[in-house]
């Protein structure tokens, strides 16, 4: 492959606000939740928010798609589809988070898919719990890391790999990591990983391998692109860094009125309106509080019911709009006392970054 | 509303490759068919294209939506979504694009959603013809043109409206003309009009009004701002230009190989390799040939099935694939003789943009 496939995006400052073309394109392949959809408990279809690395797989039969177990294991195997529907199934709702989502105002600004607010989702995933496979397959007692490759395949930066990820053994045979066939009662979409994927609770969205079709216990750590180079927070680029792993704490708002085409800016009538929204953590944190802040005065929101230790929160908020222009924002807290930050976090990458959302907002 | 708000798009050379944080914006909310995806015939639920305006609308109840009918007509009513259940049915498949798709390849480039190649999809579309309404409802014989309005409302360039667009009475009255309400045999979903919109087969997008709610017979032209000012070719900003009508003639093709994640380099092994893709036109014309071009070297491709007056055509060809650099290309033509410009062509809102799809491939 000629050198021009290999540009390496270095950091690059986003205080002139401008783009490069490879960033459009990626953002015309993938597409966050818009925010008014946020209203839906459960992110319906086509609204869920999508990255892909390399090509959607095209799968014309499901019913021929394997997924191997191998590596460090007592007994090797290949399983269908329909093996994995015969373990015992279960449904969860789990909220993803793309660990880049609002990359767009971290600067300077990482070169990548350039998100502004909203990479996330909710949906109901059902599969098998991952250990009934693993413990069927019976990992060997000195196995560090299993790891999950996808059919999606590519070059980044030059390095051709299939797109994987690994977890420790202690989360893959808990009983939350699931292997998932159906989503929102449906076959998966095929964007979304059909007919086959991994679904990793609480964890941002680069651990849920789409497309699952091979699974390998490791005696060593894996070494694989997208878990080694591609997901690490770092501040410069001569640091190790720190993986990237569970969702931080954040929430979204519904932008209330009506939009502007071109702008982001809203316009509202005057008097109480109620604001909604969404609070989300990793690690099955609870949610404890959300605040609403009205030109930089916090109030505290009132929380919706709590729908499963990996779902979003609903949360709303009935402002009393007065005319002119104001500033609108939503921060949540955690049981673990972690709140959202009011600037966006450096991150080289990109990556994390849980800052307030912010909305300008006419009251006429 | 402050000025800030209106932010007056004027077109902006793309000559330097950069891109405006408002159209990265517009392009985090609107997505295109990711071209692998071109290999299903109809459109997988999430990977139709999607342009929309405003928010899509929070419908909660969709027994209570109501589509009213008035202006100039003998009976003015208000019909549920079940009574136009009750009317004749009819199902079409039918390939709708974006009239903007294209846009970041014309030069100047005009400032909106930056479409690259993909704002395209094909879905079946169940409902009444829009006739059975009408007819009940009665046109006047002094009836012009029939206005369409969505629940979508927002500001552009100052202007405050709901999303509005208008049809003459001949192709309102059409067979074609469907109010639906079931996309692929489920309701719309949200972001694709639910529970009510507008099919205009053959047409591009901008005439299949979503979440329709409203029509209304008019004596005199409409002169909505989507009708006027919005849609229409023109070269330069004074003229008065020509309305945006029928698609013209196009074609995609899926990418062979394997990308890389940052550019739009496809790797691709040496040997024969089939090529597939879509090819469409605009008014029911048939698509008589599509042909591919490798280096500049045109053949014909192999047309697929016809499946229907309104909905794309599959095609393919095997490409003996050599080692080294090729660039590969797609171009169809339509029973008219209209065929594809090599070049874009110029329009100062980038609307029609049906140059030939170009890719760049590394043969190992």
């Amino acid at each position: 492959m000629p050198h021009h496939a290999f540009f390496d995006p270095a950091p690059r400052a986003h205080s002139d606000g401008l783009f490069l073309r490879d960033e459009v394109r990626l953002a015309n392949r993938n597409h966050g939740a818009l925010l008014e959809t946020l209203r839906y408990d459960v992110t319906p279809a086509g609204l869920h928010y999508l990255l892909n690395h390399f090509d959607v797989p095209y799968v014309a039969d499901a019913s021929a798609w394997r997924l191997d177990i191998g590596g460090k294991v007592r007994t090797p195997s290949s399983l269908s589809i329909e093996d994995i529907r015969r373990l015992p199934q279960r449904t969860l709702r789990v909220t993803l988070e793309c660990a880049g989502s609002g990359r767009a105002n971290v600067s300077p600004r990482w070169l990548s898919m350039p998100w502004m607010h909203g990479a996330v989702g909710t949906a109901e995933w059902t599969g098998t719990p991952l250990r009934h496979v693993l413990e069927r397959a019976g990992l060997d007692i000195d196995t560090v890391e299993v790891a999950f490759f996808g059919a999606d395949r590519g070059f980044d930066k030059g390095v051709e790999h299939a797109y994987g990820r690994s977890l420790e053994p202690d989360l893959a045979l808990g009983d939350d990591v699931l292997l998932v066939h159906a989503m929102n009662g449906q076959p998966l979409l095929p964007q979304h990983g059909f007919p086959l994927r991994l679904i990793v609770p609480g964890w941002y969205g680069m651990a849920s391998v789409k497309w699952l079709h091979r699974i390998e216990a490791l005696a060593e750590p894996f070494d694989g692109y997208q878990q080694v180079h591609s997901y690490v927070y770092k501040k410069t680029a001569q640091e190790r860094g720190t993986p990237v792993g569970h969702m931080r704490v954040k929430s979204l708002m519904v932008p209330p009125g009506i939009p502007d085409w071109w702008t982001e800016q809203r316009m509202v009538e005057a008097g109480p309106i109620t604001l909604y929204g969404r609070a989300w953590s990793g690690a099955g944190v609870p949610i404890t509080e959300v605040e609403v802040g009205v030109d930089g005065q916090w109030s505290q929101a009132q929380l919706g019911p709590v729908a499963g230790r990996y779902a979003w929160r609903g949360w709303q908020f009935v402002w009393n709009a007065t005319k002119g222009e104001h500033e609108l924002a939503c921060r949540a807290t955690g049981a673990d006392g972690a709140t959202q930050p009011l600037e966006a976090p450096f991150d080289r990458g990109g990556f994390g970054n849980n800052m307030v959302h912010r909305l300008q907002v006419t009251v006429r």
